[in-house]
């Protein structure tokens, strides 16, 4: 079943998207996206039989809508993985033994087809395709086994990265000069005694900043996804393909990120995770994917997910 | 007025603490904390006066809180500025020109009393004590010269932070190998060649792992901190001093701090936003706070805000 949020005559409402895309606003007995979250799968299909009995009975009417909005009206924390491609683990890199984590905030999530605003200031940025989950149970120290259980559904998000903004937010540090006495950790001494310097990078308005995160068009929820370890995902900045990949390829599956995350923090319902872009470095050259120099329209499709697409337009600095 | 979210014959509720420590569980009229964000500082100091009024008349009845809970019960987003020290500014640094952000997770509060839960995974593990503003009113793109008008009140963070995790979820990238053709920034050619190379940390675990957020006890409101641009902090753990410094030391002021993070992302009512740790590396090397070595009780002290303090206890990992 897919379910968005959508602007109809002027209001927020949930809507059903049919498998041809064909969009339906609901209003009572179906509450928020939100309020469906602890729903079973036994639950969800019937609801879902409900609606399709409504459409096929013609008491409920397809509607363009007016806007659509992130497919979660509360949203709770959100939380990324930090370059989870098999592209970024070769042997040049010391790379991650287990996920790494970030935080996206709730504040920058816009809906399908609104407008990602640049400013000159940001300099580079790009955006990263992404599968996201929604959490629908809460979860706690998961077995990887079990861990998907805790997923409601499954949507698009467009992870829009500044390296300008990252650039300007990291710090250079000479360790031993400001912490005499204290050792860096071994793999920093791998090189040279520059090694022993700390470069220290703060995401927040490399990742956060206002409508960095585009997401929907709406939620499909996982009985819908069987394999969402093997999704193909494409995006496009205007007529230029940046991405063509699957989440196979993803160095931690899903299962992986959400127990290992969860023996961290606790996942909420409502809580969104996003599984590390689908843009190999080495075939897409991220500087060629500079939302500022090309603000076309980015367009993200992932198999059965749908496609999110947001224009770009940049904007005088205030 | 100083007001708190304490448990009281099992349930939360509001309570209003006095200049003395006396503390009033409050009922009707007076909802959470979260819903008089909006109050102007006339509407707080009526609101003030009526509970004092209340108190003289005997209606009110002080009692001990069972349990200490984090004072907002549905905080927004949680928004940390790094190395906001003008200790960390010295030459050997490449520091920040302007103040630079990362997202605490809401799920990482705890309140005052509560234990903070370490495992031996977490390596160096040390408290960060520091000021933190609760946000009361919606503000974007704000001048400096007004922006702490959208600050509610003020209240004691203890922005818990893992050396050990933070270094596992470091990533190090050759530049030139991974990304043939590209220049890195020019700072970052400072030295010689390994310049080029990248170093990237993710600080989900290191800064929002369970129990990593201690807040409270309460929230005194902005009409009663005139200045918080020179409020001392003191810490210790156990026994051991591990700050003394002042809000006057910030390398970038409160109202800097927000006019700056508000030009990226709207400060919504119920976010907070903390200031940076009152920590001086050179005079009391972080290492020697180690929670995880020695888990004694944090205790934080910022004047006019009261003692915030909590205990530590080692499980084993699970």
């Amino acid at each position: 079943m897919r379910l968005a949020r959508i602007v109809h005559h002027g209001a927020a409402v949930t809507a059903f998207v049919t498998g041809d895309g064909a969009v339906y606003p609901l209003a009572d007995p179906v509450g928020g996206v939100d309020d469906l979250l602890s729903l079973s799968a036994d639950d969800i299909r019937a609801l879902e039989q409900r609606i399709l009995a409504r459409i096929e009975g013609g008491e409920l009417a397809a509607a363009m809508p007016e806007s659509w909005l992130p497919p979660l009206a509360r949203p709770g924390k959100v939380i990324g993985v930090a370059m989870n491609n098999s592209a970024f683990a070769r042997p040049s890199f010391r790379y991650f033994d287990k996920p790494a984590f970030f935080m996206k905030s709730p504040s920058c999530l816009i809906g399908h087809g609104e407008t990602i605003v640049m400013r000159e200031e940001y300099g580079l940025t790009h955006p990263e395709p992404e599968l996201a989950c929604v959490i629908g149970r809460r979860g706690h120290h998961l077995d990887e086994a079990t861990a998907r259980d805790v997923v409601f559904g499954y949507t698009i998000i467009n992870d829009v990265t500044s390296v300008g903004l990252k650039d300007e937010d990291s710090l250079h540090l000479e360790f031993n000069k400001a912490n005499p006495g204290q050792s860096p950790a071994p793999w920093r001494r791998a090189r040279d005694e520059h090694d022993w310097d700390v470069f220290l990078t703060y995401h927040f308005r490399s990742k956060c900043t206002d409508g960095f995160g585009p997401i929907g068009p709406w939620i499909t929820t996982a009985d819908a996804v069987p394999n969402p370890d093997a999704l193909g995902i494409r995006a496009w900045l205007g007529e230029r393909k940046i991405a063509e990949d699957s989440t196979a390829k993803l160095s931690f599956s899903i299962a992986n990120v959400l127990a290992h995350l969860s023996r961290y923090t606790a996942l909420d319902p409502g809580d969104i995770v996003h599984f590390g872009t689908a843009i190999d470095p080495t075939q897409y050259a991220l500087r060629e994917a500079n939302m500022l120099r090309d603000p076309s329209d980015v367009r993200i499709e992932i198999d059965g997910l749908g496609t999110l697409s947001n224009p770009v337009r940049v904007v005088e600095d205030a």
